[in-house]
């Protein structure tokens, strides 16, 4: 069986597992407040360039987006962000078991545009009864977004001006942030990503960790008392060094690099089958996810040998499907799948 | 100047104040214990044709709405409604500050089409990922809808039908309901109404009280500690027979219907008025509200002189506004507007 | 029958129902934005000497506690009040509706001590894991409190220094104010009740309103964006210009004030009435409260004739029971009851 | 250094370990829908007697309780604890996060007592104001409680009686469950647990599991659409065969009973060795955490080389200390902290 379904099929890349095994028996406090996450800390926010900020590590995507947005907006607020957002769509309602709406703005490609963006908050206060509304409070992007699809910093720039202007903290969830930033079609690094959005987070989990994610806030102003935030949504990790250990590892030796490479060198290769083969794109993915328009023949025949998702019909006798790549991604299991073709 | 910005403009019909007035030395238990509560509901559940039904008295549309899809959501699920829905639009995030997602479906009419509720039911259901979002938990209406349109018994029958497919209580938005019941195009009584919806409230506010909206249950199983959820959303009137008296008399001697039937007289010669001028409508509403498509010149014209609400812009030139009747609308002021066009 | 059982039997004072009439007929731009809560919002301010504060009006008190907490609050903190709190007791869990627990402490009076809230805060500061617990964010006071007992001016300022040192809110619940402010054996008047707290609310309807309560807030910024938040919580009144023309009256001609010498005048007679005939207190209250100790047999008495609320039992064979008079209740009622004793 | 500061300082059991490593580089499907899973949670469900019962697993203790109790409480209702119970101190609110109150019953030793149980109902329904109040919706208790201390089956089966006849649902914290599972002074076996409790849950995350926590469910109809509300909660793993591969290890050659007899013959060493240095007890536990009354001096001294918790200060000159050992606590450890006493 080969596996495109998603970057979440396997265990740890072996370093991150060494690194972990390695301490198992070591006796450390509790919540993050060991060695491991400071260091792991550190070396994050100097690949990020921030002096000042501040690491937070919680265990996965869901409880991240959710106790990062509860932080930021207050009860009147809502949280603006693309309508195929992962917070919009899968994440069971867990913003607005916070309280809050999300307010969504159309995207084909899974991207806020600042165009709309702006024309959405210049329409909300043109209308006068917008205070019988949920007052804007945030922005969440994703980067790559749930299409793959990537923002130039010159587009993040624009997003982050109006937000300013509307005094909207920026929150960019990086779940998949290392095929972003390893895709050959980016100018956006760390420390781009550092300075444009007010708070970001490092998936780990995507990312060849077991789980964890790292949030990554320029101004420990922006997020109070954050660690209660962080126990009262059930997201502090008992055995806090942990996430500390897998980070550490992932930031070390340039592993978290290396992990970016592989899954979109297959990525690449996998595209350029498709192409090759003479199928089409539903979009250009310059990331790990491809998704490429199928006949249903194929589908049915790759099936059984091949996994990967079913992203949507096209008509009657296509179906859009999404095949994924990550570390563990073999150059021997692309070829083979370019070989059913 | 003319008033026509709303149905809530004015106090109370002056045979609720009346009742209101007489009653004003009396003392009574509060919280809506009293006589006048109990017996406005049996007038209430008579009118419905409902044996076995529950009537609650609650202060605001907003509120009311708020608590009664707090108690039949389950915290997993969200409320389905039209994407022009009051609840979706216009009362601040009150759902989602419970905890609940509201679910919008396109509509072009305000209206939920069985047909639209359907296709999102079983496109949810055959999305794989269902059980990672938000779980269809109830169906919200408004009867009339935010753009005066109505539903017929047919209609309403249909989403009843597929609401029980789906186990997914039917709760209506009443707050004009006398103005659709009065209309000259309904098919739609209280009875019917009762019929088909799980809860709906009968609105009083905007039908000649000073305040106050009186839900109707089939059945009381489904809003079991109901009383203590009113409190704890702050929706519990201490001198709740004021609630009580107000219904009291909406539903004594043919009241309500008179309300309702000076409502749609008004808005029908208002209409009249519009079409024999040469102006067009915006929607062709049969109830109180009137949308029309008015010149810029025209609108900047009355302004001065008539009260009414700008909708939206039609163009450069033309404007959509709105013209609301209620049971203090005179004749002469509608002549007198009809005069300036 | 005789009416002591609370002080909310009763329509409105003549005056304050006199001013809902006159006005009945008029029409008003909705939601709070009419002349009469413009006009009663400056005599509040006046009479409180705030040049800076603002007014909100809300129909009842379980809703403008629960709005206010939750626009002062943070979502990892909660708020600190005495363990028979109104809002920890009788209030349906509104607070923790909007997320936020009730911090109580021990109160023998119904009053929060000064010296036990610096003990509470000092104690959960230095508890190492206090990161691990809901934060306190602010303190709640009754004026009087659920007992009928008052502060003064020199036990505010102490409570509201320690406020000031943790950052810490305060904001009295004056349901009964005027019923604090007429008593006889108090230093508190609004200025002074204006002066101490951040945010405070004069009860209107048990004080001779049919509803509405008057939230004061030294500072706008307090309360950001708070008109959405009344949205939000259901509390935005639709024709808000009754609120307006209510507390007009309340605060024109010192009706007031009036409302409060005839309450205060009548529970002290009655307190007379109970002490010469031999009954003792269960708490010496100055206010519209009277908590006697009754042998059970003059309960079962009276209770045919005489409305009143058991409070407790006190041992097998007497009853705590509290007599509540208001601006309705007339000397020859507390005379009669006397007679009975 | 020599480390009693609690259960859970060190990564897994070796054998836990061993099982995630040697599945590392095999591919699953996400979110516990592996075979993993289902092997662990057939283990459990046969060991505790369950034929129709349901296993989930999660990632920790506060996300845990609080989905549980989301999940069982309808928006009116509280959940009863101790008031030393974890929920209503050390989970920074997170069950008055999700709307609910967490009412407490005092307690000495940690448990709830059937007769105060009984008691707080008694005198909740005799109060006729209940319906203002915050409805007792399930009870919530530890075993063993934050004290160490156990329940008898002749305990929990009374406790269980009064929720049946008031309908409450009864969830039981098993963080450290095996702790009292291993007690030389208990009754209470896995099916005894799972023949009385309606859910509770075995924790992984103090018995050598790197993190996890599996809820046992008598009937998967008291938690319905649960595997949505758990995304909701952000606690859904996105690798959750982790969990499955961690309980499989536990439950497999009898690891989870070993773990606890190891914790437990090392706690009662030490137990025995303050008693015979003529140190007393502040709780006489007969689990894993032992909780000494020691001298101040006692306490300086241990401090640099041996890791324990400060539970509060007894008098001038004394303070109650916990030790807390695990399956990784050493004999040699023991008795090199007894020798310094």
């Amino acid at each position: 069986m080969l596996h495109f379904e998603c970057d979440y099929t396997k265990g740890a890349h072996p370093a991150v597992l060494e690194n972990l095994c390695a301490d198992n028996l070591s006796s450390h406090p509790g919540y993050g407040s060991d060695v491991h996450c400071s260091r792991a800390a550190e070396l994050i926010l100097d690949e990020c360039g921030l002096a000042d900020g501040r690491v937070f590590f919680l265990s996965g995507g869901t409880q991240t987006n959710a106790t990062v947005i509860d932080a930021l907006l207050r009860p009147w607020q809502g949280v603006v962000c693309a309508d195929s957002g992962h917070i919009a769509v899968h994440e069971a309602g867990a913003v607005e078991a916070s309280g809050h709406k999300v307010i969504t703005i159309a995207s084909d490609d899974g991207k806020v545009s600042a165009c709309s963006l702006r024309k959405m908050l210049e329409s909300f206060y043109s209308d006068s009864t917008w205070p019988h509304m949920v007052i804007p409070g945030m922005v969440f992007l994703s980067h790559p977004t749930e299409l793959g699809s990537l923002y130039s910093v010159r587009e993040l720039k624009e997003i982050s001006g109006i937000c300013r202007q509307y005094s909207l903290p920026l929150y960019i969830d990086g779940a998949r942030l290392i095929y972003g930033l390893a895709s050959d079609e980016t100018d956006v690094d760390l420390k781009a990503m550092a300075g444009i959005a007010d708070v970001f987070y490092i998936g780990g989990t995507k990312a060849g960790c077991l789980f964890g994610e790292a949030i990554v806030c320029r101004n420990a102003d922006l997020l109070p008392e954050f660690f209660t935030l962080i126990k009262q949504h059930g997201a502090l990790l008992a055995k806090g060094w942990l996430l500390g250990l897998q980070f550490e590892a992932l930031f070390t030796d340039g592993l978290y690099r290396a992990i970016g490479r592989n899954a979109i060198d297959m990525a690449m290769k996998l595209k350029e089958g498709f192409l090759s083969n003479g199928y089409r794109l539903h979009v250009d993915s310059p990331t790990n996810q491809q998704f490429v328009i199928l006949p249903n023949e194929v589908v049915d025949r790759l099936m059984p040998d091949v996994g990967f998702s079913i992203w949507g019909e096209r008509g009657e006798r296509e179906t859009i499907v999404r095949f994924v790549t990550d570390w563990s991604t073999r150059d021997e299991d692309v070829s083979a799948l370019i070989a059913m073709l």
